[in-house]
Order: structure tokens, then C-alpha cells, then sequence
């Protein structure tokens, strides 16, 4: 049994020896237990609360669903699928209950800081981030198919388990992720600039849309012109408040490099607003219009 | 035929009486006469080049399309589709050719600069701007339906002739879009909150993602990584340049007032980053969260 992570290449057959255990059934555990079952795998859940075990259960999220560690026991790999702050802090209950011989991994969007804590933690603690989402959470939110195509990161470094790393690496393959191995500071750095920082550049935009109205008769009219382009632009910013402040929260330092990096590139466009350099500005954004095929 | 506008309450039916001339058929003008002609009405158009209206012909874009302004005789209203730059600085044929008796409109998304020039250059001009469009531009760009339930703006003001400014009304619900009379001023400070100043914050996103990958392999990673988030968030700033750039250049004042107070907004969102100040900068988020659906 305990040997399931340890030859992972031999047949990729190790990810079906053991049930797969997964802590948090929300967007991504949810998922991602839709997914392993359709794929003949066992899955046992935990879960928090036993309201949401019971709607988990009555979804066919895992065939197991408990609010009691204990579920975890017998399991080869346990997917850590929680909010970033209880997965920076969490229970000391949860971190008894996994096997020391079982291969972990987590979800968040952040990485070095959790590899810090959970490689002191757990042995065989693998960080990853799977790049998936919608707009929703909850136990309601878990569907079928979220991974498809999306990229799977983990941020491996020297003290990584090979075995452990491989495992993880079915799982994602399993879901038809594409696995994605990088540095997590290069990780955390791009998920700043690509995701955490625009998030606050978003938010700005709709507050000063609010609060920019100042001739008479403005403030009513940026509700009732706003179209398609501003939609886009602020859909972001007008997303889920306690996941933004938590992102920010757990990649400070990127974050605020990121910040830094918009801001002067916003001031020099400001500039040449200002002093009517029109030529220089519409340069600058052909640049724009060329570098954004690279990101899509 | 002249009194053709002066009686638009009467029977609604001025439109009608005389042919409709569009002056360039981009995306706005090439709608236009599409919507024009699919409602019974005789549409001609002055363009540019001779290879243009070789192209509007074939499209059927207008029942007749010439590079000679005296097409224009005999309309009763004209609709300056033209760039910004263009219509701000037109050629002295073109203000020669339109008819003193003729309603005069344009498309432009600035209205300040428009009316003041063109109220000394035509006594029956009336500002306006319908507030449709797609990322295409140029005659193969114009496609019928474009301005149904979208709002069609017109600034009038103390010295508008009202006759004039109902015929132009006319022309807007002829082709389904919402008649939305407002200031002038308003009006251009409102789009440069919504439309013209996200396209540098949005192009400042994209050059920030592009120049911020300083650790090792993150600027590789900000490309295989950016989602639908950033997609979106980038989209209008990877837009049309020379557009951008005439926005900006053409409703100066306003852009300026409303990067100032966007730049104040995003400091303060810094700030509370920087003085790790998490649960208020949660509470701002959910502020832009609950903002959003005011604007959409």
C-alpha cells in the first residue's frame, strides 16, 4: 500500500491503487472528485460542515464525504482544496489526520509561501495550482470537465519527492490538465502580474467610474453608457472581495512589485497624454495591441 | 424641401422625404446605411477613395456612393461618419458641399470640440454620437442591426435647432437605438470614465505583464498562464491604436481628470497592501462588487 507513490512511472497505474482523499469540496475539490470518479477512481472526502457533507453527498461530489479526518485514512494522495488562508493555517486536527506516507498537495494560487509551511509540515508535500475557474464557489460550484486543457503548475524544488511529484503529476494528466512544473517564485510572480494585481487595477477603474462623475448629469450617464468594454474590463474588480484581499494577502511582496511595474507604465502614458505627444502614444499602443496576442 | 426638418412632430414621416446622406462608410456610416435602406429610405454616401466605393457599392451600403461631394445635394440630413481627426479638421470641400438647409449630424465620441466647431461651420448641426460598435473598422466593417437598443446620444444645447435635433432624432429610432439627450460636458467626461481612459489603463496592464517577469522564467510563464481574467481585463487596451490615441487627444481635458482620479483610487488600494490592512481592503472590494451591476 504504502508503496503506491513510490514507482510511479513503472505503470501510471499508482493513482487507482489507494483512494484519493480531498479536503474542501468547493470549486476545485468538487471538480476535481466529478472528474476522478468518472474515471473509475475512489474518492473520499472532508469536509467542514455537515450541511455541506450532506448536499457533497447528495451531488455525488465522493463516494465517501465525512466531516471526520479519519476519512482520509487508507488514502495515497490527499488534494489540500482549501481557501488560501486555512491552507496557510490549518487545524491541527487536519494535519494529524493525513497519513505520513500518503503523497499531499494543494490548489492555492500562491505558492512559496505554502510550500514553506507544508514542506515543514508533511514529507511528501508537493505544492501545485491547478489553473481552472468560474465565477462561482461553494459546494454548488464543483462541475465536470473544469480542467480540460488548463494548465496544471506545481513549483517542485531540491526537496520535492520524485515519486510524490509524479503522482501529482497523473492526477492533473488525469484530468486532462496540461502539467506545467516551474519555480514558485516565478510562479507567484507571474500569478501577480497576470491575476492578483489586476484585480486592483479592475477595482480601481469601477471606483473611479463612481466617483469621476463630477459635471452635473456625468455621475447617472457612466451607468447608463458603460458598455461591453467597460464590462470587461471591470469584471474582475467586481468579483469575489474575500478572494482578492486574500490573494493580495498571501503574495504581498509580488503584488506590490507588480503594482509598482503598472503604475509607472500607466504614469508614462499619462505623460504622454499630457503633453500631447499623440504620435508617441498611439506607438505605444500598437505595442499593446501587438503584445496581447502573446498572453491570449 | 426645405422645410423637411422643420416639422418632425408632424407625422414623423421627414425622414422620408428626402434621400439621407452618409459622409464615410466605416463600421458607423456602413451600418447605417444598411439599417437605412432595410427601413424604405434612399441612402447616398460620399467616401473617400474610389476603391471604397467601388467595395460600398457591391456591399450595397448606400443606394449611391460617389468620391464627389455633389452626391450630397438634394439630402435632407447628413451623417458625418468620419474619424475624429477627420471631422474636427474636415476638408473646406466637404463644408462646402453640405447644404445650408440640410440637418447636419456626426458620430463622434467626443462632443465638446464637435460642437463648438461645427455649430459656427453649419447653423443646423446637431451633436451626436450613437454608442455601438464592434473591433472592426473600414467598409467591409458596416453589418445591419448595429445600433438596435444601444443608446444613441445627442448633445444639444441653448442654441440647437430643435426641428433639426427632432430629425435626428428620427434618424436614431428609426434604426432602434435609445434617444439619450444629455450635456455635452457630461457626456465627454462620462465616456473618458468609461471608454477612453480604460484604454490606458488597460494597455498599462499589458505592458506591466509584458515588462514585470523579472525572476527567472516568469516572463514565460505570464504568457502560458494569463486566462480568461486577463483576458478580458486587456482586451480594449490590445485594441485599436489610432483610436486610442485620437480618444485621448481629442477629449484631453477629461481623459486627464479621470486618470487622476483613477491613479488616487488604485493608491489607496496600494496602500492598504502595503499596511497589510486586509479586512479593509476586503470591504473595498466588496464596495467595487456591489458597484459593478450598476454599470452593467
Amino acid at each position: 500500500m504504502t508503496s503506491s507513490g513510490l514507482e510511479p512511472q513503472q505503470n501510471g497505474s499508482d493513482l487507482a491503487q489507494q483512494p484519493v482523499g480531498i479536503v474542501g469540496l468547493g470549486l476545485i475539490g468538487g471538480s476535481l472528485g466529478l472528474d476522478l470518479q468518472a474515471r473509475g477512481l475512489e474518492v473520499r472526502a472532508l469536509v467542514h460542515r455537515s450541511s455541506t457533507a450532506d448536499r457533497a453527498r447528495e451531488r455525488g461530489l465522493a463516494q465517501r464525504v465525512d466531516t471526520n479526518p479519519a476519512v482520509l485514512q487508507g488514502c495515497g494522495l490527499i488534494v489540500l482544496a482549501l481557501p488560501l488562508d486555512r491552507l496557510l493555517d490549518p487545524p491541527l486536527e487536519l494535519r494529524e489526520a493525513l497519513p505520513a506516507e500518503a503523497v499531499i498537495t494543494d490548489v492555492g494560487s500562491v505558492k512559496q509561501p505554502v510550500l514553506e509551511r507544508w514542506r515543514a509540515w508533511h514529507p511528501r508535500f508537493v505544492a501545485s495550482h491547478p489553473m481552472a475557474g468560474t465565477a462561482e464557489a461553494g459546494v454548488e460550484a464543483g462541475l465536470a470537465g473544469l480542467f480540460a486543457g488548463r494548465p496544471w503548475v506545481a513549483t517542485p524544488d531540491a526537496g520535492t519527492d520524485p515519486a510524490a511529484l509524479a503522482l501529482v503529476r497523473q492526477l492533473a494528466e488525469c484530468v486532462g490538465a496540461q502539467w506545467l512544473p516551474c519555480d514558485a517564485a516565478a510562479h507567484d510572480q507571474a500569478v501577480a502580474l497576470i491575476s492578483h494585481m489586476p484585480v486592483l487595477v479592475s477595482a480601481a477603474l469601477l471606483e473611479a467610474a463612481d466617483q469621476g462623475g463630477q459635471v452635473a448629469g456625468a455621475a447617472a450617464l457612466v451607468r447608463q453608457l458603460a458598455s461591453s468594454g467597460f464590462a470587461d474590463t471591470s469584471r474582475i474588480g467586481g468579483g469575489n472581495p474575500e478572494l482578492g484581499s486574500l490573494m493580495a494577502r498571501c503574495n504581498r511582496e509580488a503584488v506590490l512589485t507588480a503594482l509598482a511595474t503598472y503604475r509607472q507604465q500607466l504614469e508614462q502614458l499619462e505623460q504622454l497624454v499630457q503633453q500631447e505627444r499623440w504620435d508617441a502614444l498611439a506607438q505605444r499602443l500598437q505595442g499593446t495591441q501587438a503584445l496581447r496576442p502573446e498572453f491570449i
